[in-house]
């Protein structure tokens, strides 16, 4: 699944995923009308997402749907996010479910078979949230990852691992040091370098990649090094402050090697005043087109 | 909310928690005839809880109901894990929702709202999964931690913070020192203490809990020492290999500090040899009296 997320990227020459972390509150006020129901905001939602995604889907390669903006509705907030996975798949889109699952052996498969995988009721074999690709949070080891790798083989899947975050105090433990001298967010790094070593596609990236913030360059520098076949899901950019800038340095000679998130500056770009008098779909997309430029300006051609 | 487990704890003389990791397939067979789909498997799964908690509620003061074996079974399974939570919190037991949550700060407030807050849609105040406690994953830092600290405040509840899981690659990570001389997961109980410090109640016990494996006694018992105000989450006995005498080091001299989950050992009991011919809730209940009687045997009388 990798190599056709880098092979979008070259095509469309735009490493950008649209974050889709749809607060009910970013709909424009005449959506949000007469709404007072989980049911209802979770249709607004759909349809807020749905068109977002039809303005966008010629221009960027992937998109990441956060499922904690869809928790927070109920289960009806859950077919809000399936639906909206469905949705953007069936428009080509590559999806990442960013919902940094982690948990033991058993309970693992669990939530791999529901965003990776498939479950058997009763002999008929369904699908919860069928998803291209999964963040993961790597903190209770292999056994905890190993359902996982097994459903990346099995289905053609991505997982993104949490390696450093892009939040302000993610330094307070990941950047603690060990006997070794490392830090912790580089044997992190190295364990997923590890993980990812025998699903290495054409690219020369892996299935199992990281999660690295665009707010913290010298560690993204460091991790660029340290895991040359670790494909990166970069957040931060936009809103948390992450630059182009900064970020450049998680992209290979080739100007491959991540796909970079912006959740609030692109679905709320209208709000913003150099989009100033365009609906929420049309601000989306100019919103990821000057996002390509910024992006291209500081990485250069990608696949050159 | 932790003092109100600890007095059930004492009053009934049991620090057992019952998982409620409702695999489908776990069912008696006649309950899973002719059901193909998620809505007729989430449906059962919920008919098999609401009969399990009917014949605990009385001797257990705890459920743990674990999100990965509802999110499985798609949205009609998180609709099951709703109905469960509701239904065991309104049979007066203690609901943990394990989902193991993280993210950065604005996202880590999305799953705060819908487990332990309360979700604004067009002025209306709504739950979505309300729980009286959540499993979080630490790995973040602060920023992540920060609006579950403000919902425990806000609305009487707890979370357990991932220190030393039960599972046997655990290790791996958790297990590593660092320069100081400290391994990881004593740097992550060091957090949750700091964490918790300011919501210790009258017991001696934060509600910022941890989670400990009853299947590492050594790293249990240390923990025990190092975070005297931290109340524990205790997985892995039973099927997971830990037995009362390993755990018997999480509790302190008054018998109190911990709550102990069994799942499969609980829920599966009508399929083990001891309890042969007894249907699934009578064997639940004869499994958890035999736990109640086990752990009391290795740590005594609670409360003492």
């Amino acid at each position: 699944m990798i190599d056709s997320l880098i092979d979008k990227i070259i095509g469309m020459q735009n490493p950008t995923c649209v974050g889709l972390d749809t607060h009910f509150d970013y709909l424009p006020d005449e959506m949000r009308e007469d709404i007072s129901t989980f049911e209802g905001a979770s249709e607004r939602i759909v349809e807020f997402n749905m068109n977002i995604i039809d303005k966008v889907c010629d221009i960027v390669p992937a998109v990441k749907v956060q499922v904690a903006y869809y928790e927070m509705y109920g289960y009806e907030g859950m077919r809000a996010f399936d639906y909206t996975v469905n949705y953007a798949r069936g428009r080509g889109l590559t999806v990442i479910a960013d919902c940094k699952r982690n948990d033991i052996g058993s309970t693992a498969a669990c939530y791999s078979s529901a965003y990776l995988g498939k479950t058997d009721v009763g002999g008929k074999i369904l699908k919860a949230f069928p998803s291209d690709m999964l963040t993961v949070n790597g903190y209770l080891g292999s056994d905890g990852i190993k359902p996982f790798l097994d459903d990346i083989k099995a289905n053609d899947k991505s997982i993104f691992i949490l390696v450093k975050t892009s939040n302000p105090s993610s330094g307070e433990f990941q950047n603690l040091k060990l006997e070794d001298g490392k830090y912790i967010y580089e044997k992190m790094g190295a364990l997923v370098s590890e993980w990812g070593k025998d699903s290495i596609g054409k690219y020369g990236y892996s299935e199992v990649g990281a999660v690295v913030g665009a707010t913290h360059p010298e560690e993204a520098e460091k991790l660029r090094a340290e895991m040359p076949n670790t494909f990166f899901l970069i957040p931060g950019y936009g809103a948390q402050g992450g630059s182009a800038r900064m970020l450049k340095v998680c992209f290979d000679e080739r100007g491959l090697g991540g796909v970079v998130n912006s959740s609030r500056g692109i679905i709320c770009a209208y709000r913003k005043p150099e989009y100033r008098g365009m609906n929420y779909y049309d601000a989306a997309r100019a919103a990821c087109l000057d996002m390509q430029q910024d992006l291209l300006g500081a990485i250069g051609k990608m696949g050159r």
